[in-house]
């Protein structure tokens, strides 16, 4: 790879506008029930009609992202209404929390099993009321985000099938999408509120889920912040630890704008950087290139069978904390690094033919699932980290 | 291949007496606290010692049923009562419901779930009751089986995600692993409890998920028994269903023995060697060989990333599925599909060198995960397996 950030820029920005957003809009409208078809094969046709929870909020929060931050194109805020209203009427249970999946017209299907519907409910929403000036969009928004902190001490609820007691394990998910969400609505909450919630998850994913020995960040640690010898306490996910690290980063830099603590916040950005290039020796595949989606820290075999895979998100949000952490930093490992994960990625995930990007490849880089969206793919990780790095790579260029 | 019946009913009892089963009384004792070790790594050291119970089960029902079936070792008897204790002082919860999970000591991790650790333990302790003469291990195998049957219609309990109502959805797995387990238990069960269980089962699985005119059995179908067009709905999952046919043609050579019904249990022994050919022309990977772990019926992406590995379990249950039906029906194109499978199971998965067999290979062929046990894979499906082969082609040589 041989661009100036100029051409990164333009890249990040022609694929995201001109093929990523118009498959979605073309391929994924329910026009007749509102909601998104998300299960669309290589060509973009439709192959199943469920509509996940996550998934729906997530092109949300995607579109009314476009139309806050791009450009107030109204065929974008259209999109966004076709979700928010469908969801704003058949999304949640009698006490309001957000059901996993719906059938095609919106019946419920599978339970508030867990909080991440809350989550990317209360991103979605808050995104969109911004976008449209709802105010039930923003009521919304705030009752999944107060969903979201009543649960996080027993996200599954009743559903939890750990035996109380025995080995309590807390996960690394929970800190983070706080960290991503209150992020994401520092508008709709109070200063002392955000403040007191995004120090608690730095200190959280730094202080509990980081092991400082090896660099790396664990999945699950248990209530005392310990490592735990079981194949949850062992397991590395190391899209996830990345993804986590440029959340940390955007902190630093919202708290260094709001505040007077900018050592405290260059350390923060230090500190994450280290970590992302520490997982990237961990998890790179020496033999065909790509980062594993899942290992085991002790060097175990992981439960997960689809471990060596080589999944789309994972590589973008890598691609988003190379070009964050580049940014902030200057350090020239991060730039190589950057190259070389541009390279494999945008040389297997994109698809040629009919557009937008594919999301499951085998070990060797082939790929495994001819699907652009399904159950866990959909419009987000594709659009969310173009826009990211559009904008660092504009950064980039302008700083030169 | 060009064996002999002989040659085979050898090959695969010396793969079971000097090879499968001293590897695992060598390594997955736990002399310490009882129970035993399955997470094992390719030489057989121990990676991970919390006990699944599924797996706990299963050994004790493969040591008692060598002992009961082919030899009275006292060895035998002593690696299953070492299990036997273990799970009937820490198995299960004050209802008696069996847990998922413990750790190494016999602490409870994860709660009784579902129905199948209750499935295992009823057979492991029928098998083990037979072996030792426990009065207790009788009653503990007695009162698994009644909670089989209690719970059967809600096999999930309280930890069911599905909505009620929108989309009841059963599952093969039910009925299948009723048919096997009354098998197991006849010794134990009131000959009219017997015929009926088995029959309502017979039923369900070749009247219910078999789709007749595709000739495949679905995973999941509709309460009332019509296919549903989603994800669970279009599953199928090709071992299971050759796992069932095997069941099938099991049941009609017992009820063939205790009535007079030869003609219908002819009926069945055919139809369930149809679907299992069926079965295999649809499964089999014609470029690299073997059999796919999940498909979806339409053709469409399925949910499951693990979709193209080669599992040992798969390959095991089709080799006893086709050696039984060649026996039970003469048929030429049953000992070609088994000769096809033998060559394909035999040269990937046994490991010549540290015993016993890899478990989960990818697409090609090669070892994807170097354990000989885990999460999901113990001293079970390699060694019945092997006894079920073992005796087909010693009542092969026997017939000639």
């Amino acid at each position: 790879m041989t661009f100036s950030y100029r051409d990164l820029a333009t890249l990040y920005r022609n694929a995201l506008l001109n093929n990523v957003i118009p498959f979605w809009q073309k391929n994924s409208i329910d026009a007749q029930y509102g909601g998104y078809f998300t299960c669309l094969d290589a060509e973009g046709k439709v192959y199943d009609t469920d509509k996940f929870i996550w998934l729906q909020n997530r092109q949300i929060w995607t579109f009314s992202t476009l139309y806050n931050q791009v450009e107030k194109r109204d065929s974008w805020l259209e999109v966004a209404a076709g979700g928010a209203d469908f969801l704003s009427r058949y999304g949640r249970d009698t006490d309001g929390n957000w059901f996993f999946s719906l059938t095609r017209r919106g019946q419920p299907l599978t339970q508030p099993y867990n909080i991440f519907s809350d989550c990317f409910a209360a991103m979605a929403f808050s995104q969109y009321a911004m976008a449209s000036g709802s105010e039930e969009a923003k009521e919304i928004s705030l009752q999944a985000y107060d969903n979201v902190l009543r649960r996080q001490q027993n996200p599954k609820g009743k559903y939890n099938k750990a035996y109380p007691g025995t080995r309590s394990l807390k996960s690394l998910a929970v800190p983070m999408i706080l960290a991503n969400l209150s992020l994401e609505m520092d508008w709709l909450l109070a200063d002392t509120q955000l403040e007191q919630v995004l120090a608690k998850t730095v200190s959280e994913v730094m202080g509990t889920f980081l092991d400082p020995e090896q660099g790396l960040m664990y999945e699950h640690v248990a209530s005392d912040g310990s490592h735990v010898d079981c194949y949850e306490g062992r397991l590395i996910n190391p899209g996830h630890g990345i993804e986590a690290m440029w959340f940390m980063m955007a902190i630093a830099q919202k708290t260094n704008q709001r505040t007077s603590q900018g050592q405290q916040d260059a350390q923060l950005i230090h500190q994450a950087t280290e970590v992302v290039l520490n997982i990237l020796d961990f998890a790179w595949d020496e033999q065909y290139g790509g980062l594993y989606y899942f290992m085991d820290a002790a060097g175990h075999p992981p439960q997960q069978l689809e471990w060596d895979q080589k999944l789309w998100w994972v590589h973008l949000e890598t691609l988003v904390a190379l070009a964050m952490a580049y940014r902030l930093t200057g350090r020239e490992d991060c730039w190589r690094w950057y190259q070389k994960v541009h390279d494999y990625t945008w040389s297997h995930f994109p698809d040629q033919q009919s557009g937008e990007w594919y999301g499951y490849l085998n070990r060797r880089g082939e790929v495994l699932l001819p699907l652009k969206g399904g159950k866990w793919k959909g419009c987000f990780h594709v659009p969310r980290a173009m826009y990211l790095c559009w904008q660092e790579f504009e950064q980039l260029h302008n700083q030169q």
